[in-house]
């Protein structure tokens, strides 16, 4: 390498969407401690160094500014006009993720003063270009869970039909038919029926279900469509 | 802009997978004129300027190293391993379509002294993380022929079925049951009879289909499973 290793690259940097989902969804944001954005809520976002991949990155600078790691994070694409960033050209590589938010601490650091959990409508007026970004990553949230399963991470090991219909509906916008909700659900022989039923519940115990790994996997590999 | 506007970024380029149906499935290929990997086939790929965007760029560099234009490019990924490129630190940005070879004339320019369609199975120890860029893009193009509609720009106007059958084949990499890729293509509604059979042909004509834009175009907004 020509560079020094340690040094960061001039023109590109990273973006993180790390949404969170505990009954509505939400997005993280970093409050700015310095430079041209100070004081203002951005993604979590920061320089890539010569002697790491984009990945480590990724990883590196969200849990440095934010706290969270050991999630999954996915590249969700290079994002590069010309007046996103001021004086400078820099092109940034977006990854996203969805967590349940109290899975995780949130320690505030580098050059981040704080890191909240926003509701989406209040997640605007961002710095740069990323309401382009957040905005592109929902779209982009929305479309695969229409194709992919989700849930293993966000939801209780077991968990009734209702709170499944919330997350699809929460990260959908959308407010979703129920009984059209649970045939198209059961139909696709992802769920498996614990033969349990909630309990200490103060109205009538809902059944609980369980994803069925192996159809988990099946539908993950081969992709479905679930409509609505 | 604090940098040269015509000058390119030293950290950053783009290479662009075009894949080719003429029956079968290829991708276009530019023998490299000059650098340290002259007179091998490569993805067409170049640098990117500090006044230019990301898809502007890769619309520049694939027109000028191959001739091909006017075509929808989409961005990939960007691919920043360390060691992908000799000697310095690159993080390139992919950009994939898919297109008929026949409608384009290859031109080779630039830092190009040739350019080729290649069938998937002949293009192979390429430079860089060529290999790895391409294989990602079939594998990224497997999946969205399964959840969106294809084929508008891939097929003439009016065409059999058999026709429609090889290009998911040719894609997929999969030979099809006709029956049942039939009986699933009708259940989209997607295709509109023309009530016309194929003119002049050798053997029993088959019946011509054309796509209903309005469904084609609902569909490409909500999605789909075509499961074979």
């Amino acid at each position: 390498m020509s560079q020094f290793p340690d040094q960061v690259i001039d023109a590109l940097s990273i973006d993180t969407v790390i949404f969170g989902f505990d009954g509505t969804l939400k997005v993280l944001l970093v409050k700015h401690a310095e430079g041209i954005s100070e004081g203002r809520w951005a993604l979590p976002g920061g320089w890539i160094k010569y002697n790491e991949g984009l990945d480590d990155a990724a990883y590196r600078i969200l849990s440095s500014l934010t706290g969270v790691k050991d999630i999954y994070l996915k590249q969700l694409q290079a994002f590069g006009s010309l007046d996103r960033f001021p004086d400078k050209r820099v092109v940034t590589v977006a990854y996203y993720s969805l967590i349940q938010p109290e899975e995780y601490d949130l320690i505030p650091g580098f050059t981040a003063s704080d890191a909240k959990w926003f509701d989406l409508q209040d997640a605007v007026d961002l710095p740069y270009d990323h309401d382009q970004i957040l905005a592109h990553s929902i779209q982009h949230l929305r479309h695969i869970v229409q194709h992919e399963p989700i849930g293993f991470n966000l939801l209780p090991e077991r968990f009734t039909l209702f709170q499944l219909q919330r997350l699809y509906e929460a990260i959908l916008g959308i407010t979703l038919d129920k009984p059209n909700f649970r045939r198209k659900i059961m139909k696709m022989n992802l769920l498996a029926d614990c033969h349990e039923k909630e309990a200490g519940v103060p109205y009538r115990a809902a059944k609980l279900y369980r994803f069925d790994k192996q159809i988990y996997d099946q539908l993950l590999e081969k992709g479905f469509n679930f409509e609505f």
